[in-house]
């Protein structure tokens, strides 16, 4: 049997192993947006066994083997490492087309060297054994360096320190590691006791007291300006959806005040105006120092109350929400731009049925500050598989530029993950050889090769300017 | 012109070929939901012509009929059988992509052994002819036997008395014939009139008078016991959309007293609120009976008032609805999980943009009672095509797993209907077989073949324990 | 390297070859929605330059010029015409995968004969003066008559004195310019000012004063006489969504009082009320004279303030809108057929999502008046693209008849779109060729090819009987 990952993995045509080869594989990576622990990455983290690489935080997993009717104690419980690898290992083969029967096959080919067989409950001593010999040299950083990286943006929150983050830039590590302000429990007034928590902690950070929601806006401000002088270029916003009217001021202060004073419960429909009202101050403060503002829409988060109770939040029991939110959407990017404030903006959607909405929306808020200013961002999440991926490269071709799009990111916790960009360009250009081969595309390498190579990495480049 | 409806019809690889014939092909059939006539299964059906078995009550084909500007007198009119025939079958070169084309096809070639002629009004004599030969020998039973069935699961009301399922295992018939529990009729308060029509015949099935809403669940109690001990082991319920808000019991109890007594109209909120009610509880009697449920979700039913004067509910008028009820169903199933009382469940969409939303959603769900317990139902009506199979296969392969899947099944009211199962597996295996082909999947039959023959038998057999 | 545009684009396999070449090629070409000038057509139209023909009026190729970044100055200022065209054929190779990469290069192969070259910046020169000196010879009625045009229903407001389309009727022009009655601006109340306006101009057309809602369904319905006197069998509708409320009469006219009075600010439910009563109105008027009604359904127009105040309406700022209106539009049409007004009509959905719904809600609706009576509509703006036709022939086929399917139109403002119906014809013979050589359908390409001929001609011929 031909290795399953073989070099030519995903390309089906011998354009598209053309462009693959000569225009996307040695392209360096900017992951700009990711999960990663910038303590992980200044300590340099090292792993004992291929369960805490791999199944370590990574919810994704958890809920396939949870799927698999695998009970918990061997998933986050307390079985051993070797215990929970071997349950996981025999979820494999009900895993046949999921992305991640392709992403641990791809793994464990690139940092572990193993292409040669296939992961099942047959093969887990095996590969266990041979995985954890490769981790007495695998580090954190050591996985970066393999993987061509030339820039990470982390996910931080207003009041962290950025410690790492300044420990790494004054270290010799070339790899540019740099925050994302991603104010999220600024925003998360509906629960009272996390929310006066939360803002006991930016009070300190920012170094002011928050008696008002002018107060907010103020230490938000404060950390966005110390974020910046931190190398930050990035920010995140995520939203259940997008809230379509506008509310006064002294209504958002109202519902301020009573979140911090635990007086009443706040209205689903405060609350959003609420978030809308800081999302839009955020939003202004971007565009003025020139950062690009992400903002990932849809999620319904924590479904699983019994679970929720037992292992809190980001365990795997998130889900794909829905709402229309066209029109809010609109008045949102139109808001922004009237103030003269619409900086550059990615927009990510959980729902597929979103894609062509977003991508035509785009359309009417481009200008010539920057080409490609506003972007449908990659497939993410519940779409980050070569379904959703496909069809979001669909509406960014159709509806937008396909040459102006920023391409991938590996939204990940895992030091593992780079091997998505690859998934991704092996899939970009499958894509582009086959309506190469099939006279879609003029059969002009070096004319298509160019896509190929600003999507993988010109464009960010220059997008992200980091 | 070799054969249209062949032994390879659409397996287009040698891979596809060697999964349908090798782990597909000759598969028992469990069909776990179908809407045949358990009398006509009892009595053994036996059809004069083509007409009776074809078009006696399919409203798939008398919408097809209609499209094309034909009478309804040659649809669900006085016009002779023979005339009717022909007037369907000159509809056919009309319907080349749609699934009926092929389905039509395929039931001549395995029931009525005819494959060397297409349908249209030219062959409409000689197959005529042809078929009504066949038919003096094939029977209901007959059917269901070369299809190689095992079990069926039909559709019945609470208030049936199961008569037919009692007559048929006492016989030496051997395919297992069980009853579903499906009531739809216990929920449909809002036309009062019917609404007390069905309570009447309840209370007799139920031997209680019927007050209150207490009364009405051990009404249902009762029912749902009298049919798991003539062998059902699954429910149906079929609901325009799933309700976001928990109603106070005195707020259900004033519902149902306002149906009963029709005193005053019910508030689509109110209705809606009282089929949420009746819906958890029939779950939780579910739940304990280890029984697996079925929602199906969505349609629009009688959408034409003349015609459904001419001819009532269920003749070819319904149609897709749509709306946003993620959130909603997230509480209903943390709901019934946080009581205990969440057990194998199917959910069927009517609308393809909910198929990433309901298969994300299971993920949420899914625990160690059991490998793959809550499951995408099977595309489902107005998706039951080639397009609609494949899309909902990619929803579950991608959010889901796939080597868990419970399978097809007919949702039919003709004993021709087993093609569809074939249908299935060949489009399954031209899938597999294609992604082996060009490496997406690893070329090895053992590993893929296991997964077809999982979902294609042993996933429901395990899944139903019928 | 083999020439882009070349005999079989698009073609895949010999069977598309033939049903194109043999059942598609050479229909004329029944254009039964577009934009064009009517004057233009009776002047017979002459350009100076490709930018006049080419970027005029084009919105959707002003859009993809300022997603590439370029200054307004180079699309809508004060730009030469030749800097003009060197910012637009510069943004070409950043729009591969586009629809408009495919119908910019056809257009030059079919109506400049230039298809030895690509568009971009370096071949710009070259390009700009063969294409020149083609327009000394090209005009409007000329790109009609190469076209192989047929018949073409421009759209127009009910208050056109239509004296162009009498001067063209009159003349020896043999190819039919038939008018469209569109009356969006007699529904659009919400702006008072414009609305005030629009109905003086509407007395002054309908030669009666409009002082009630009554009064103006009486205007309406004489433009509507005077319409179809000239020609006119077709109306077109715009509409955000479709509404879900039958209003009373007394409602209306409030409605219509306040906005002729500007007496108050009209709310949104009762403009969409307003709308739905002009909508039925005008839909019985349809029905009466035995007209062709298409419903377009969905935009969200003028989404960028900032640059409507600065270009006014449809200059590239509109945007896919999203709503449920499955109910809705089931009202809708059951309410006019049960009073026996529903006649022929077309809905085009903006949003890809409602492809299905619609589909099936057809199935509802038809009838032995006409075969194929309701129509889903061609696909159609930000789905005018491979995929989108795609995924409209595919709910057609899945849920409806494609054989009785009334095909493409160019929705057009220029006079070189005509290739737009040449690029639709070789995408559904692709798609049938290509399901012959798979076998999923008969190899037979006499009754393959039936169909497309039905929907390249004869279906829009028999429909529209103009």
């Amino acid at each position: 049997m031909e290795k399953f990952i073989n070099d030519d993995f995903l390309l089906e045509s011998k354009y598209a192993q053309e462009l693959y080869h000569n225009y996307a594989e040695n392209q360096p990576l900017i992951d700009f947006h990711c999960h990663l622990d910038p303590a992980e990455i200044s300590q340099d983290k090292h792993w004992d066994n291929i369960t805490q690489v791999w199944l370590g935080g990574d919810h994704y997993k958890w809920r396939t083997m949870r799927s698999n009717g695998i009970e918990e104690t061997y998933i986050t419980g307390n079985a051993s490492d070797r215990e929970k690898f071997q349950k996981f290992v025999e979820t494999m083969p009900m895993l046949l087309r999921n992305p991640m029967y392709h992403w641990c096959h791809l793994e464990l080919a690139r940092f572990f060297g193993i292409d040669d067989v296939l992961l099942s409950g047959d093969t887990a001593e095996e590969i266990w054994n041979r995985a954890n010999d490769v981790l007495k040299t695998l580090s954190a950083k050591e996985c970066m360096l393999r993987s061509n990286v030339e820039a990470v943006c982390t996910t931080d929150d207003p009041t962290s320190d950025l410690q790492y983050h300044k420990e790494i830039a004054s270290s010799d590590f070339k790899v540019k590691v740099r925050p994302t302000f991603r104010p999220d429990k600024a925003f998360a007034i509906e629960d009272h006791l996390s929310y006066i928590k939360y803002l006991e902690k930016l009070e300190k950070a920012a170094d002011i007291e928050i008696r008002s929601y002018d107060d907010l806006l103020v230490a938000l401000k404060r950390r966005h300006d110390f974020f910046h002088e931190n190398g930050c270029r990035v920010s995140d916003y995520g939203v259940e959806t997008i809230w379509h009217k506008k509310a006064f001021n002294y209504e958002i202060e109202d519902t301020f005040q009573k979140a911090i004073s635990s007086s009443e419960k706040i209205a689903p429909e405060e609350a959003a105006a609420f978030k809308d009202a800081v999302l839009r101050e955020c939003a202004a403060m971007d565009c003025d120092k020139g950062w690009v503002r992400q903002l990932h829409i849809g999620p319904l988060r924590n479904n699983n109350n019994v679970m929720f109770e037992a292992l809190g939040a980001d365990a795997g029991f998130d889900s794909i929400g829905e709402s229309n939110y066209a029109k809010a959407l609109s008045k949102h990017l139109n808001n922004l731009n009237s103030a003269g404030k619409l900086g550059k903006t990615i927009i990510y959607n959980i729902h597929p049925k979103d894609n062509e909405m977003i991508a035509a929306m785009l359309g009417n808020f481009q200008s010539s500050d920057f080409a490609g200013k506003i972007q449908l961002g990659s497939a993410w999440w519940f779409m980050d598989n070569l379904d959703g991926m496909r069809r979001q490269l669909e509406a960014v071709s159709n509806l937008s530029l396909l040459g102006r799009f920023v391409g991938m990111l590996t939204d990940s916790r895992s030091f593992l993950s780079y091997t998505r960009h690859e998934y991704f360009r092996r899939l970009l250009c499958n894509i582009l050889g086959d309506e190469m081969q099939r006279g879609l595309l003029p059969k002009d390498t070096v004319l298509v090769g160019q896509i190929v190579a600003n999507i993988a990495y010109n464009n960010p480049k220059a997008y992200f300017n980091l």
